[in-house]
C-alpha cells in the first residue's frame, strides 16, 4: 500500500447492468427504450455549430431548462438539469442530506441510493417493504434527515398512489423528500402537482427511458425555487458546465416533439400488457407493472437458472441476487418481436426443465 | 426559512466567466480557442446512430480512454475521463483528499480549488506565491493531506520547470499531488513523463483549450493505475455514465487528427507572441505567457477601468478583484483580427485617459 492511500475515500461502487456488445442479441436488462429518440433529436445534434463546440456551453442550460419548465407548466426557477438522473440524484443527496441524521429509503429499491449515501458519508436506514412489496408508509413517518422514494419503484415495478406520496411529504416538513420518477411516464400518477404545495418535495425525472435517450445523459428535477436554488449552488460548486452544447440541443428537440413521445410511451405500454399476459400463460407470476419492465417469478424454475439459460441464448435480462427478490427476473420491455423471441426461448427453457424433472 | 434547510449543504459557488450573447462582440474572457475543433469532430457527432442514443453509453468510455492512452503512450488503466477537467478535478478532490489533513494550493491560482475544498469540507491552506508570482516550493514541502498545482498557472500564465514539479511530487510521497495542466499545450514541459516514476502524481488535462472543445466538456487525468482505480471507484459511486455517446465519439475524432491539433496550437502561440509585443508597445507590462492568454498590467491606468472601458465596446476580457492581481487583466488569445481590434481599442482608451489627466 502506498502512503497516499491513507487519504483516499474508500467506496464500494454501484455496478451498472452489463452492456454486452454482440451484434446479434436481445438486450432487456437495463430498461432502455426499444425505439429511437424523436426524429428531431438526431437533426438537432448534427446541427450544432463548430462555434458552439469551441465555446463554453451555457452554464445554466437555459434552453433545456425553459423547454422542460414550459412542458410541465412550472417556472424555470423550479427546474434543475443534470447528466442523467443519476447526476441529479447525486447532487440532491450531496445538497439536501447534510444534516447528519439518517435518511430513509426502502430496503428494496434502486440500488444506487445506498452507494450515494456511502460516498457522501450520509447515515441511512432501509425500512422493509410490506409483504406485497408496497411501501410501509408508517416507516417513513419517523424522525429522519431526508427521504428517497422511487415511484414507480424499481425493480418491483409497483407504483404507490399519489395519496401515499403526499402523506410522506406532508408528514416530513423538516426533510427534503426526493421522489424518483424515472418510470412515471409508464405509470399513472406523478407527484408533480404537489411541488407548488410542498416546498420540501423534489421530483426527479430522466430522458433515459420514455424519451429513448439513455445514451445522451439527461435528467432533471422539479421542486420549489428554494430547493432548486440550493441544488444549483452545489452544482456550481462542483462543475459549472455539466451539460454540453450538443446535449442541450438534443434535449430541447425531444421535448418539442410531444406527439412522438406519447406514441412511443403508448407502444411500450401496449407491449408490456401483452408481455404480462404471455408470461402468465407460461406460468409466471407477474407483478402488475407501472414501468417499462416487468418483475416476474416462476413457481417451477429458479430465476437465477432462467437468467443463465436466457444468457446462453444471448437474451439479457436483469437478475438481482438479493434477499426477497432473488427469485425474480426484471425484464425490460423491448419491441413486440423481441418479446416474442423471449417467450419462445422461455417456453423452450421451461419445457427442457420440465422434461429433466 | 423552511425546516428542511437545516439539512442543506451551504456553499459559495464558483462564478464562471460571463458568457455574453451579443451577435457582435470580441470574447477574450474565458480562454476559449478562436478556431473550430478538428473537422472530424462535427462529422463524428453527426454520425452517432439513434441506436447509440437510446442505449446507455459505455460506462468506461473505452473508445475515448484508449485513444487518449495511445496518444500519450500510457496504459488504458492510467487514464480517467470526465465531463470537462472540472469534473475530473472534483472527482479527484473527493477521492484523494479524504484524510482530514489540510491540502495545499497556491494563494493565486484557479479559483475553483477552494470551492471544491469547501464543498467537500476539506481543510486547506493557500501558501502565497513569491513576489514574481512563481511558486514558493518550500511551502509545499510541509505536512499536508494533498497538493494541487496548476502548471502553467492561471491567471498568471507562468509555468514552473519540471524540476520544481518533481521536487514537490518526490517530497510528498504520502500525498496525492494533482498537477492541473489545462494550459500545458501552450507551454513547454508536461509532468506526464513522471507518472510512471511517481505513483502519487495525477496529471489533469482538458479538451476545452487546445482542442477547441469547451462546448463538449471533456477532461482527463493520467496517473498510476492505483490512482486511477481509486478515482474510478468514486466515479462509479457517483454516476456510472458521465460521458454520453456523442461526446465519446467527438473526443476520439479530435485525438485522431494530430496534424490539425498541432497547427491550431502553433497558431495560438504565434498570436500570443505577437499580442505580447503589441501590448508592450502600448506600455503594458506583460508576464511571459506559457498559456493561451496573457496577464498584463498598465502603469498608467487601472485594470478595472480598462476592463470596464473594453466592456463598453463589447470587448470582454477577465478581471479578478483579488489581492495582488487586482491591477491585471487576463486576456485570452483570439484570432489575429480580434487581437488587432483589441489593440486599437486599448490605444484609444489609453489615449483618452492620457488626455483626461
Amino acid at each position: 500500500m502506498s502512503a497516499w492511500e491513507m487519504n483516499v475515500r474508500r467506496v464500494v461502487p454501484y455496478v451498472p447492468g452489463e452492456q454486452p456488445q454482440f451484434a446479434e442479441m436481445i438486450k432487456l436488462n437495463t430498461n432502455e427504450n426499444p425505439y429511437p429518440p424523436a426524429p428531431g433529436v438526431k437533426k438537432a445534434i448534427a446541427g450544432v455549430s463548430e462555434d458552439a463546440m469551441r465555446r463554453y456551453p451555457d452554464p445554466d442550460a437555459s434552453a433545456l431548462v425553459e423547454a422542460i419548465a414550459n412542458y410541465h407548466g412550472v417556472a424555470k426557477e423550479q427546474v434543475f438539469v443534470g447528466v442523467g438522473s443519476d447526476d441529479v440524484l447525486a447532487m440532491a443527496f450531496l445538497t439536501f442530506f447534510a444534516g447528519g441524521k439518517p435518511i430513509l429509503f426502502p430496503e428494496i429499491t434502486y440500488s444506487f441510493y445506498d452507494v450515494w449515501a456511502e460516498l457522501f458519508r450520509i447515515p441511512y436506514e432501509r425500512p422493509a417493504l410490506l409483504e406485497d412489496f408496497h411501501l410501509d408508509v408508517n416507516a417513513f413517518l419517523k424522525e429522519n434527515g431526508g427521504i428517497v422514494i422511487a415511484n414507480p419503484n424499481a425493480p418491483t415495478s409497483i407504483a404507490e398512489p399519489l395519496s401515499v406520496v403526499e402523506e410522506i411529504v406532508k408528514g416530513n416538513p423538516a426533510s427534503v423528500v426526493i421522489v424518483d420518477e424515472a418510470y412515471v411516464d409508464y405509470g399513472k400518477e406523478s407527484a408533480l402537482p404537489l411541488v407548488d404545495q410542498y416546498d420540501n418535495l423534489l421530483v426527479v425525472r430522466t430522458f433515459s427511458k420514455s424519451r429513448s435517450m439513455a445514451g445522451m445523459r439527461i435528467g432533471y428535477a422539479i421542486g420549489s425555487p428554494a430547493l432548486i436554488r440550493a441544488m444549483l449552488d452545489v452544482k456550481f460548486s462542483y462543475n459549472s458546465y455539466t451539460m454540453n452544447a450538443v446535449t442541450i440541443a438534443a434535449g430541447v428537440a425531444s421535448i418539442e416533439d410531444d406527439a412522438y413521445f406519447k406514441e412511443n410511451v403508448a407502444k411500450v405500454i401496449a407491449t408490456r400488457e401483452r408481455t404480462t399476459k404471455a408470461l402468465e400463460v407460461l406460468g409466471f407470476d407477474v407483478i402488475p407493472s407501472q414501468t417499462n419492465f416487468v418483475f416476474a417469478t416462476h413457481p417451477e424454475m429458479l430465476a437465477g437458472d432462467l437468467f443463465a439459460k436466457l444468457r446462453e441464448r444471448r437474451i439479457f435480462v436483469r437478475y438481482f441476487k438479493k434477499a426477497r427478490i432473488d427469485n425474480y427476473l426484471r425484464i425490460s420491455i423491448g419491441t413486440d418481436e423481441e418479446m416474442d423471441c423471449l417467450m419462445k426461448a422461455l417456453a423452450e427453457i421451461l419445457n427442457e426443465n420440465a422434461v429433466k424433472d
